[in-house]
């Protein structure tokens, strides 16, 4: 009773994270309803953003241009390598608004179970990348902090120690601003506490 | 930090219902990562959309076809029509599968602090429609069970019945399928008690 085009829309709605059947079809009849200011402008955009957006080949950014903004900005500061796990990690970064050096998106994680080894994260390349920034002093392992995270992280830090002799940090761990106490998993609290640091 | 195409989809997205920035960074996000699977059959599943559905000028539902595939159904019971407030209400209804008979979609409900009255909702068309349709026997006024909804089922009713003499119906009140009455409002409860019905 629904029409095969309206069908179609809804299906592929669906099918975005954090969308299900139900507000796929919300999603659609109101992109019907706003078709002018809502329903053409999303499909332009969306040709866009495919016709536009590409993968940095440097960084694995986003952008419209190839290098991207980042990596091509006179203003980035070269001595400071940041790793991140995702293009959303880059994105929470800038909007923190601290870190003013130069970016690399790994793509994921290792994991043995789904069979992505270092080479399918590019790993290689990264060395390579390290080793050709002369001006380059410190590499930043900004990844989740969760098992897979922190495996890659080892062994993304054990590598460049050993072949590029690089000083490697990592995010600190501990009490989020606003934590509170007694609200916090014993982890995060062990963790604060082995991580203290004079006043 | 983020590119002007992706920026302006991002803004785009997040105005779709259910979304806010945060969940429509992450659906750009995923879409960029499936191009071909996603973004593009979606952006032309959007213009497909915006060109082909339309509104049936008889009933009000949306379809590639004016007027619509119900309206023009051989199968379905021109002795009776539903009228409910919304689009995804009639689709609710067609996912019930029970009802057999053709639709009226009003597009809202009567609403004199946003000046929505009679006319705003085409009830005058309403009645015109009722009257061309030979076969008509019984009206169903199938309005969600809040106060605007039945003050319109109310009004509409009335006009009904007094320009057109029809049999005027209303969907049953009372304990929905699998509801506990521990856990019923008393409103519901007090509506199940007063349409009880011998067994």
């Amino acid at each position: 009773m629904i029409s095969q085009d309206l069908q179609h829309l809804i299906k592929l709605l669906s099918k975005l994270p954090g969308l299900g059947p139900r507000s796929g079809r919300r999603v659609a009849l109101h992109l019907m309803k706003n078709g002018k200011e809502l329903l053409r402008p999303l499909a332009q955009s969306l040709i866009d953003a495919a016709d536009r957006v590409q993968t940095c080949s440097s960084c694995g950014n986003l952008d419209s241009q190839n290098p991207c903004t980042l990596c091509v900005s006179p203003l980035r500061d070269t001595s400071c390598l940041c790793i991140v796990q995702d293009i959303s990690d880059l994105w929470a970064m800038e909007r923190a608004g601290m870190f003013k050096g130069l970016y690399h998106i790994l793509g994921g994680t290792l994991s043995a179970l789904d069979g992505v080894g270092p080479n399918e994260l590019h790993i290689p390349q990264l060395l390579e990348r390290i080793q050709s920034m002369t001006s380059l002093r410190e590499v930043i392992l900004a990844l989740n902090l969760t098992v897979e995270g922190q495996t890659t992280a080892h062994y993304i830090a054990e590598r460049i120690q050993k072949e590029t002799g690089l000083a490697v940090t990592a995010l600190a761990h501990g009490i989020p601003l606003g934590g509170e106490l007694d609200y916090l998993d014993e982890g995060t609290l062990s963790t604060a506490l082995i991580g203290r640091r004079p006043l």
